[in-house]
């Protein structure tokens, strides 16, 4: 018979979890396996909430196992080291994002893209290398294998910083590999979420002119004033859509429902890119003739390497690029929840996991 | 008033035309410009027959001015050159494709890129900069600058490489743009027509692995025996295309119509590059996550520049990569259109306009 999460493994761990797709969350015991030779254990003082917690805990990609921990952006600091750890010591301050492991042999892996090595294995709701399923960061502790863990540079503070680990690395990824990072280029970010505005702050530090293109006009004083963007666009306004039409070079689109990418396309310059980094739950339409005329592509992007993910975390920390987060305990979370559905965030819950989260 | 297409111009010109949506080609009598300065005056000799012939005629897209001579894969011989002209002379062998003008001061074309220059005119049913509309090349004479005129190898055929200018550049501009000329990689073609066959023979001369993606197995001897294609897959075939999962570099997709593309960028490694090229007239599903899970794209490409089509015809000329053609005399035309309705062709229809187009 299979063990329970609580005894599958030696060290006692506590969190809080949903139970079934209802996606209400509380209290719930576990444990984590003995630090490995290669592991690094961590008290974990904070955990940022994306918007794929939420889509995970009502199984909308059909993929989530119950009971369900999430949290993918996760710092603490480290309070076990296994043998072969030459990375990190006791005390050190650390972060894990969204993956834990990954095969280490093929060509993904060898090129440092663990983030799309066919068997990655995730933070939470991934069966690990031996078969447990792995629990997230809304939780006292962690173990990860040091390969999947982030050193966290001193200037960086861990509770702010923490969503860098997922809504930073999304973002920060495309805009490099798809070169939309040379001064003097104009970019837009689709959607001023978790992701969008850390998109904004990324690109602003690239050098790029930033147009922030947004349903609403709502968001324009906060986008100009507070995150820095250059420009603001209502997609639902035509004559401004039009008047802005050709003008970009690429655009990090952000947004998670469904939504029309035509209107996105014409305002790219001629072989202008269309990164999507959001999951809408169902297919979005695509007007080929839209990318025929200027040879212009939409391509996804998830997440980021290891190597790229430090390299991000350390860019970071250099340029003082932080998101804006609230602060909140881990018995707020089915209320954060409720929020975040309605994107009533600026921009990113972190959960203080030190301060709130006690065992029962 | 406006003069008439017979009187607009002073040198008189015949050819077929279709009047209406009907799509039904009768001659027609029009006229065409004097040579001016920079023009090449030239007699059609022979002139392809292309899928988007069809579309245009049937108003598919809502441009189409009536009455409309199609036709932009045009080769000829020079009966006459303005002052100006000094690439050209009386008697050399010249091919028109797509391309008959653009504003030749935009990025796009500064760059060798007229085919993505907004101010574009198209060899037929597009306003000249004088304001007539064009005719195609189902006619017995041309006048294009000298610019968008390209000069026909000796040793490549008229007739059999007519396809070239429109099905040839459309197929070898893609391949080249996005690194899809490598000689190891592997390249996937859908739909084995006009564009696809010549496709495939790009693909192999480039060096790649390359395979023909159909919904019907009838193809594969033709494919693989006749066209040199490395492997065929029936997209239809559930088993054949998880066997194939996650192995080809790149796709050109020339299907125009209807299709779905979440199977065949399941087909795509990581990376990989999804090239549409055929214009379908309905937008199609776009599986944003299976873009991302693999950081793959999804492009269009237009024909390509004149200095890219003259070197694509050079290639093909020295690697004698031919279209496999069916001549056929102007008064079949509205037969193959019908025919060319059902992929009734193997694999591009070519007018004789010399032999079977005559003055009424």
């Amino acid at each position: 018979m299979a063990k329970s999460p609580e005894t599958e493994h030696p060290v006692k761990a506590f969190g809080w979890a949903a139970r079934d797709t209802s996606g209400f969350f509380s209290p719930f015991k576990f444990s984590r396996r003995a630090t490995g030779e290669h592991d690094v254990q961590f008290k974990v003082m904070y955990c940022g909430v994306c918007y794929s917690d939420l889509q995970m805990v009502k199984n909308e990609w059909g993929c989530t196992q119950y009971p369900f921990v999430p949290g993918h952006e996760i710092v603490g600091i480290v309070t076990e080291v296994g043998s072969k750890v030459e990375k990190f010591k006791v005390g050190d301050k650390v972060g894990v994002g969204c993956l834990v492991g990954s095969c280490r042999e093929c060509d993904q892996c060898a090129s440092d893209l663990e983030n799309y090595c066919p068997k990655q294995i995730l933070a939470y709701s991934s069966p690990y290398t031996e078969g447990t399923i792995m629990y997230g960061g809304y939780s006292n502790l962690m173990v990860a294998d040091d390969h999947f863990v982030v050193r966290w540079p001193e200037n960086l503070p861990l509770d702010i910083g923490a969503p860098l680990l997922c809504a930073g690395i999304t973002t920060y990824s495309p805009l490099r590999h798809f070169g939309l990072d040379k001064p003097g280029l104009k970019v837009g970010v689709v959607g001023l979420g978790g992701l969008g505005h850390v998109a904004v702050k990324f690109a602003k530090a690239f050098g790029t002119t930033v147009t922030v293109i947004s349903t609403s006009l709502s968001k324009k004083k906060e986008a100009i004033e507070n995150l820095g963007a250059d420009k603001f666009l209502v997609s639902r306004n035509p004559e401004e859509m039009q008047a802005a039409a050709g003008t970009l070079d690429g655009i990090i689109d952000t947004v998670s429902a469904t939504h029309a990418v035509a209107p996105l396309l014409s305002l790219l310059k001629p072989h202008g890119k269309l990164i999507c980094v959001g999951v809408p739950e169902k297919p979005l339409e695509l007007p080929v003739f839209s990318l025929i005329i200027g040879r212009k592509l939409i391509a996804g992007s998830a997440i980021g390497g290891l190597k790229e993910t430090q390299e991000m975390i350390d860019f970071a920390a250099k340029q003082n690029i932080l998101p804006d987060v609230e602060i909140i305990p881990i018995d707020y979370v089915n209320t954060a929840m409720e929020r975040l559905l309605k994107s009533d965030v600026k921009y990113r819950f972190v959960i203080d996991i030190e301060n709130s989260l006690k065992a029962e």
